[in-house]
């Protein structure tokens, strides 16, 4: 393809884009496909010879978009929004068009120092002290894939610290400390490192966040059992129900026991530090108090496609001792006198994405105002949907709503009930919800935060929820075998 | 921005890619900036207010385009190529567009259900027989971040399957196999995880490859000395010249030792092995026969932009066996059932991008028979490099050229004089090469496969090398002292 056929398949491109968005709430928001669609309707190897893009282009609205969910939907309230906007999309664009794979700052220097400016840039935004930033000299931040990159890049540097400091101990006795509302990146990363994990216990009295006491309590046990916990994965709105670890207590604590490392992860609620009267509630004065890393993706709730983890950390010599290896192929003279960052050194490949350039554009954009009104945004809509909820004879608030996330379930229920509740609800293709388990509580999830949501959509959520419960509550007082209903889509 | 808007600065981002492309052979290769240029052009926080986008994209313009070092530059020939092509940009702008974040079919099922398709495709394309196909129900692939990321994901797996086989065996006494010449990825991998890693000897007369019998000899010592091996990174196609690693070999040995994986890294040879011409030399009959696992990169001179690493495994339940996290939010009833792939236990991560879209449109654009047309041209322009090398007085081939590398040096010459010699290429800004050092000896490397070289800039990046060449050899003859010359910029 050359230049001139390129703009206009590129413009061709940009109006699908345009007709797509345009479309996009008249569509199911979960595919309707049954599994292995697709492979039926693909040929089964690459063609001889190559097609016209308009055929490939038409392929991808025949055959992939009605096996899509749309997280871009406006009814989309599912796991955690996972947001695109046209200004990230544009910033891709040129990313794409120089494809260069910063991994040291030579062969891409401005995806490198973009990459310091833009991280200096979010961490002001959010309210990290000057620590974190790449200006203080010490500290720093890097862009990743996700927050389970980011927390098992600050594992990585965890145990290499904790080994640098006690040579003798083997990794058999290391312990990642987690809690039981840890998203799974706590356990995926002791998985990947092949070592023990700890799930510290919640209570629901006390919102299913960490206290320091608990946090204490095992370190000591462990110390005690010849075990040795190095970091802490703590979580500042989890996954469940949003909840927020004590990092006033847990930082108090990790004060006798400087050897173990406190990464917070705030891969969803972290962005919300950008407006400050959620900055209390997020604990943004004990992460910068006693945090060695911090991460938040704004590829979730923060107008930025997907991948953008942004990792912090106080101490960058501790990343960069925990991950340097330069082979005599990838020295550079600017490397090795020390001017500037190779970030390959800052995470576990090598290779790169040139991951700023689009939360640059995003940033600009939308500028700090911009910003908080998206956040704001999401955060009055949760509030709206959580009244209504409360209002209603059907259902009840499950714990008290954090940021932009509401937990939900039906009104003086069993876990059964509330199983086929959500059975029924998993069923409607207008709007899509998920569900968790919270010590044994079957509960319902309602994310909001999505770019194109209204609050008509809220509206009309809380109407379809509502509905459902009513016809779940009816069907129980008319006797209906709930186990059986249940069975084969509890799952869903 | 609204619709009609996006539409506009779509178009206008369209035209600003087409101008890059059209001025790309008038820009310098490599960015003439010096560190830091970029922060004093940039403010120091986010913007208050929203910028207008035409103002970020003529930042992007004036601000970083400067500092690029451009990859897709018909004279670089650094590195490996990381060809951008305009049929990957256009598949890109897709997924994005829908910015599905496909960690379980459920959520994405047109993204995990095409990386399965297209993962085939590719694998047939590149001749890797049945085992590692979806449809043999046992093997399959996966979209990777980089090379780094497969090789790493192969070492957890190898580990978790080592371990199972050996319960009682401390992970200290773990170790990973390379040879000298491996990818910093195997030395990375090794790091990240904390285990020891023995890189075995390669020698000059095997052309930097490994052999059988040191890879016995070793295992050999190891289990006398209480050490396990458990992988072996071998190569086909190393960094530093193309060294293909004596697979037929190590696949034998390996027979004797079936719990040792055997991972094959052909991150930037692999994609040729879509000519069929290229199989033998690449070992395929061997990687058939033994590999356990097998990765390349499309986004090197696979003509798929950055990030495209494609792995395939024989037995997926060793992947998923080793990854595997299902926490209660991530159960879905078409996981339960066994029915779909969800490709989070495939990798490191939770989130995932929706990479196959862009290497679908590659392949159906470009047809088998415009992909190896590709190869095919890159590795003739190699050989017409390495040939006119031959010729000159000044220069001499220093490994055979392997695919599309070429290793060379100054004619009958010391470090020394190769080292004053590659800092005045690198003084250059009309080509790029990089350096390498095999067993002590200082070398250049010449990497072909870029999109848009011709075989003018071939050529043309001959007399400039021959040039500098001669210029290196009559300093020499006239008594510059080249350990000052080589000074400062022996690393660039």
């Amino acid at each position: 393809m050359d230049i001139e056929e390129f703009r206009k398949q590129g413009y061709a491109a940009i109006d699908r884009i345009c007709d797509y968005y345009a479309t996009l709430e008249e569509r199911p928001v979960v595919s309707q496909v049954e599994p292995g669609y697709l492979r039926k309707l693909l040929p089964e190897s690459v063609p001889e010879e190559g097609e016209p893009m308009e055929q490939i282009a038409q392929s991808f609205q025949d055959d992939i978009l009605p096996g899509i969910t749309h997280w871009q939907h406006p009814s989309f309230f599912a796991y955690f929004p996972s947001n695109a906007t046209f200004e990230s999309m544009l910033g891709e664009m040129y990313a794409t068009c120089v494809n260069n794979p910063g991994f040291n700052w030579t062969c891409s220097p401005a995806a490198t120092e973009l990459e310091g400016v833009v991280m200096d840039w979010a961490a002001k935004m959010l309210g990290l002290q000057e620590d974190f930033l790449h200006t203080s000299g010490k500290g720093g931040g890097v862009m990743q894939t996700t927050a389970s990159d980011s927390a098992l890049t600050a594992v990585v540097a965890a145990r290499s610290r904790y080994q640098r400091a006690h040579p003798d101990i083997s990794l058999d006795k290391l312990v990642v400390y987690t809690t039981t509302q840890t998203h799974s990146l706590g356990a995926k990363a002791a998985l990947v490192l092949g070592l023990s994990i700890r799930a510290l216990p919640v209570e629901a009295d006390d919102q299913y966040a960490l206290r320091g006491e608990v946090f204490k309590a095992a370190v000591e046990e462990d110390k005690l059992k010849g075990r040795h916990p190095f970091i802490l994965i703590a979580t500042v709105g989890t996954t469940s129900s949003g909840a927020v670890d004590r990092l006033d207590e847990i930082v108090d604590v990790g004060k006798d026991y400087p050897d173990i490392w406190i990464h917070v992860d705030a891969a969803w609620a972290g962005v919300a530090l950008a407006c400050p009267e959620f900055r209390e509630q997020a604990m943004l004065e004990h992460i910068n108090a006693g945090a060695h890393s911090f991460c938040t993706n704004f590829h979730k709730w923060g107008l930025t496609h997907f991948d953008a983890s942004t990792l912090w950390v106080r101490n960058r010599a501790l990343l960069t001792t925990a991950l340097d290896i330069t082979p005599e192929f990838l020295r550079t003279k600017a490397a090795d006198t020390g001017l500037v960052i190779d970030y390959r050194n800052w995470h576990l490949a090598l290779g790169r994405r040139f991951r700023s350039l689009k939360l640059w554009f995003v940033l600009r954009a939308y500028g700090l105002s911009g910003f908080q009104a998206h956040i704001r945004k999401g955060v009055a809509q949760a509030q709206l949907f959580a009244s209504l909820i409360q209002q209603s004879p059907y259902l009840q608030i499950f714990t008290p709503p954090s940021l932009s996330l509401v937990v939900f379930r039906l009104r003086d229920s069993d876990e059964a009930a509330n199983r086929v509740f959500f059975g029924h609800l998993a069923d409607r293709a207008d709007v899509y919800l998920t569900h968790t388990e919270m010590n044994g509580k079957f509960c319902v999830r309602f994310a909001v935060g999505g770019v194109h949501t209204e609050e008509k959509h809220i509206r009309h959520a809380f109407e379809v929820v509502e509905e459902v419960a009513k016809r779940t509550i009816e069907e129980r007082g008319l006797g209906v075998s709930l186990e059986a209903e249940a069975e084969g889509r509890t799952d869903n």
